[in-house]
């Protein structure tokens, strides 16, 4: 059983609280800090806090605090890291870590020479889905990974800051490219160092200064693709898919639109469909319990078991860090037009590696390039000679 | 924070387990039996329960016991309820309540006579997505109900005595139907009375004498239609769906086979792919936290929040004891091959009631039938004369 | 190349027209008939066709008329058939054959008397994905079928006609049920008797004396059943699919709704995006190419094709008239409230027949019921003594 | 009715025979042509060709030949639109049509200096989903085109020659790239100017020369991207997926693997499932008639109809032309690492354009971001002062 501190009552925080204090947990926010008094009150009041406070400092060092869960804006992430670390607290921060890497760097750096316990609050790589299918990924279900697309895209943040550079840091690269960099990441394997980065954004739609969509490739040493897709352009709700293609499988998953539940209404629904319906009448595809299907129990399950335990979670600060170096190369090549290197000042993975080639063996003089069944019956295999490199067909 | 007896340790014990032990919760089992020694010390390690008997009684009055929930074969319910009742210990009880609705009466009359809280496990009536399809049908998004299909199909139980009529009970009807019956009266409505069942059964595959495959259909008092469809006979893993046809409005819920998690796989997989699941190469269907998609999550948080406050769950022995009824009558009907009626000895909730006509003024002179976009772009009305009755059709 | 008499000018008779003159198709209408001159002209306009008349004889008798679509009204098919079948014409004829079994025999019999011939356009017998789904079927994919379901709903159909008993014949059985009869029956076996049908129909909605909604159970002599859903209650577009039980596997089939093609529009699109569609902005599921999708092409192909062999298409009016002997069982049962027999007076398929029965040894002294993996990995199955026939599980 | 010369009598002539000679169709292939007499003695007994040549210049100077389709490898096909071009016969070519833009151009050229009739078989701009979604999109439903991702992938072409890069040109890129890059261009608009092409490629799997795996984005003039994906190396059968984003709308069309048909089957099946089909066993996903959902019978409809009328087809060699530019320049770009631009040596579009500004008024002092419902039931609005640029929340 935890107390936790909650720093940012908004709609995130709302959401890391239904997660906190859902089903039959243990645990319990003890204290809410907001900057403004009636947010905290209202937070306090809707799920229960004993404490709130408009002091940051206040609300860290709490007595009953023994850990913190920052769900402030992007560009209060650092001061509340550095407090936390001071205050010997261990911490769980929302994504994105920094705004910069350089941001998270300072992050990363004073969590660890505080030797304080920190989490990265990364919730799409802890959906059920994605666990499970990352457990068939690692046991070797789809061999090799050769590439990982990840898809956020809707009709935009809630939260005014978001719209603000300044504040958020950025734009749907930093909001969302953070979550699909990270999943692809894990499925390549977190111990794979990404290498160079080529992105595509544009301010196709929005009134606004930064990117409003973004499409890039995150190359790995062992010449596997992260390919992630964000934009606050996207009709119809929330696209949130991932598509994961090795050399013996693949896996799809969906897991926002088309999850098993499907409603056609001709009647105004009152409330809430699901987050970031667009209508509430015609063809609608709620889910069934967004706090789980998005991550946030099982993550907060990881984090806070870890935190008993004295262990790792899966996702710590060392992850927001390498997220925010690969999103920084990503916006220095939507300016330069070409590849930009990652530039990693830490790295604690491996190096070298590569996909294992499949040259697969026919017989003593032939590579089996592929075997397939034809319209009309037949199996045909092309082969390619070992010697000579001609490329053959023959009927089996 | 409750502790718990669990009186059973097969699959549906372990499945209970993980569920109430499961993130962060803050219940516990406290003492496991099972006829055999190796399986309840198994259980207890396995879940870390500090106590294990082969006593039913002292499992029940074990004094940390503070609620008991029943895992036991079909045969072995009553006897466990009529213990729970003696000892004034709150009970839950794993579906179906009773073989037959004898037995389930006398379970509701103990509980109620001893005042002691008694919770019917339905886990199907607790999934996320009927969770949140309920709350849209409640609050009219659907117009008035007509029909429900509800379906739960796979490849037979797993545990041994399910295919002992004896100690079953039954078959396909009885393990699988009281899900489905009680799912679509859900839909309908817990205050409407159920008056009629016509049903179809048949031993089609396996080597059993209860049936393994059916198609019933229940008829509420105010018009509306429960089918359900049962099988142990189902090729491709487990087949659980629900679809809802209203007035104004229909849902489709699958919650097993398409949620959103499409593997390919050319591996053989270690391990447990799904629940039922048939394969594990080819194209696989994964379920990413069964425990949570069936239901078993939220239906222990009712369960249990209930029990702290001294209110009722949504599920409890009466309605256990109206799906036993319904099933009875289920049965005679594939007897007597006609309609049968339900025989409710105890009905708490309304009477009469009718779907609404859904008559609807195109004019003074004119129902509107129907108003439709043809290919050619026009729209057309289908329209019935309030006077002679003759339907004409006229374009807009 | 074929030249074509087309009696009907309606919604059916378009969509036979867009069909026969569809794609590179050497076949024409020659001559159109319509009750009112307007109709008739308009259709010869719309699809090329050279003649029209406001005689139904002078259709059929037109020197260039080798062959007559029926496209009219229930009520009219017998004057229309027998007048083909004096004339000496081949014939085709449009869904249900007739609105009774005794009206379709006299339709059978005429045409076989007079030696004509004579298709049944059951369309959904060939769609795209039904002929290749009976393939698998009939080459054993699935093992022996031990339940069909097929569905039709919408909101009711385009013609007034429709909605007057006198001259459909019925409600939404005699429309909707003739083609999910045909369908069962083609999985289960053409050659296998349909011996009873339990059915449930109710006006729930429309303001009709016919039911605007059914359920019906035909069990065929090897116990397999075919199970239809009709309804013109149905809300969210058209609602067409079948679902195929066998020992060895299943096939699911979604005609419309569900077939790869999404589409989310917040602009009120102009024209028409599907037939039934109920809406034009929101989630929008359209189909590709609606008469190759609904059977049409493929229909007319047989049909024509088998005209110029000179040999029996897949459907016939023999076909036709067994549809129709269900029909009627299925209605008598309504009000009779159990089971009826299907009499067929006619009956060109086998007798007798069983659904094998799958007892499979596991060794000398078990049948082996089921095996299964298990969540811990074990493989697991239980087996039946054959000798006293108890049930055991075991671990391998 | 057309007579047709068909060259080459390998996997894709047999496609387009089926298309050409399918359901009622009035045209015939009169002659066929391939290197090897048994190959095209065997497709002339097959589709009943009445001549056959292995003579290339004797089949297109046919008497009988009305117009001639090229079904060659890649290395023929300038040689055989040369050789229409001087035969004065209109000619149809399959994809792509040069190896090079070079190449194209040449193409190009001839049949426009020999005032011949020319199709480009570009099937996938002729699927029936394709058609329907591309009238939406031409007609407004979804608003401006702002990115379009269309993705073919499999395990790798049927024929021997694919694999040898001296005889088709290259890798996926110009196997696949070219259907994807046509596909998006048709959603953006065909008018407008593509120019300028990123691209990473790789060779992951195969034992080849060529790239079996590649990633593009095309740049339009008005900012939107068109983006390719194909892969060689892809698992689980053939992914054939486009997804269409536009300021008002979204469409996702599947043409494949999840069409609405799924078969779990547990015995072997014999013969052929689906193109690039993996596997007969377990879940499997036909296609009903694989040769219309693919666009080959509207394809040549489409042609021959033009042919008829001496009009253009929706693709010709000008848009095969400009395919192949958009390729060199990807594949320039898999060396650059950067930006390349389209040289488009000859342009009949339009010039400048832009993705129209979406700045929405929401009163006289702010922009309205967006407008949205919360969990709580509110709706909010994000708004953005014109004056300062300031970003504010505001709950309506």
């Amino acid at each position: 059983m935890r107390k936790i501190a909650m720093l940012g009552a908004g709609f995130i925080g709302q959401f890391y609280a239904n997660a906190l204090h859902g089903q039959r947990s243990c645990d319990r926010i003890s204290v809410v800090y907001s900057r403004t008094e009636k947010t905290a009150m209202d937070f306090a009041e809707k799920f229960g806090v004993p404490h709130w406070t408009t002091s940051m400092e206040d609300a860290i060092n709490h007595p009953e605090t023994e850990i913190v869960v920052i769900s402030l804006p992007n560009n209060l992430h650092e001061e509340a890291v550095l407090a936390c670390a001071k205050a010997g607290k261990g911490v769980l921060c929302t994504k994105p870590l920094g705004r910069t890497a350089d941001e998270a760097k300072r992050m990363l750096d004073a969590v660890e020479q505080a030797g304080v316990f920190h989490g990265y609050l990364e919730d799409l790589c802890y959906t059920p889905k994605f666990i499970k299918a990352n457990q068939s990924v690692r046991q070797g279900s789809l061999g090799s990974i050769l590439w990982v697309r990840s898809r956020e895209a809707h009709n935009g943040p809630h939260s005014d800051w978001f719209w603000d550079k300044e504040k958020s840091g950025g734009g749907a690269i930093l909001d969302l490219g953070c979550h699909c960099i990270e999943i692809a990441r894990h499925f390549i394997g977190k111990n794979v160092r990404p290498v160079e980065v080529m992105c595509w954004a544009a301010t196709q739609v929005k009134p606004i200064d930064a990117e409003d969509h973004a499409v890039g490739l995150v190359k790995y040493e062992n010449g596997a693709i992260g390919q992630f897709e964000v934009s606050w352009n996207f009709r119809g709700g929330m696209d949130l898919r991932d598509e994961v293609m090795g050399t013996e499988g693949t896996i799809w998953i969906n897991n926002f639109l088309r999850t098993g539940f499907e409603m056609f209404s001709g009647v105004q629904e009152e409330g809430y469909v699901a987050e970031k319906a667009e209508t509430n009448t015609g063809w609608l595809f709620p889910v069934g319990d967004e706090v789980h299907e998005l991550g946030y129990t099982h993550m907060f399950t990881d984090m806070l078991n870890a935190f008993d335990k004295g262990t790792a979670p899966l996702e710590d600060f060392y992850d927001g860090y390498i997220v925010n170096e690969i999103m920084d190369a990503a916006l220095k090549s939507v300016k330069s037009r070409q590849w930009e290197p990652v530039n990693l000042r830490i790295w604690r993975g491996g190096d070298g590696g590569e996909v294992k080639s499949a040259l697969k063996d026919f017989d003593n003089d032939y590579y089996l390039i592929k075997e397939e069944k034809l319209p009309n019956g037949n199996v045909g295999v092309i082969l390619k000679s070992k010697d000579t490199g001609e490329v053959i067909r023959k009927s089996l």
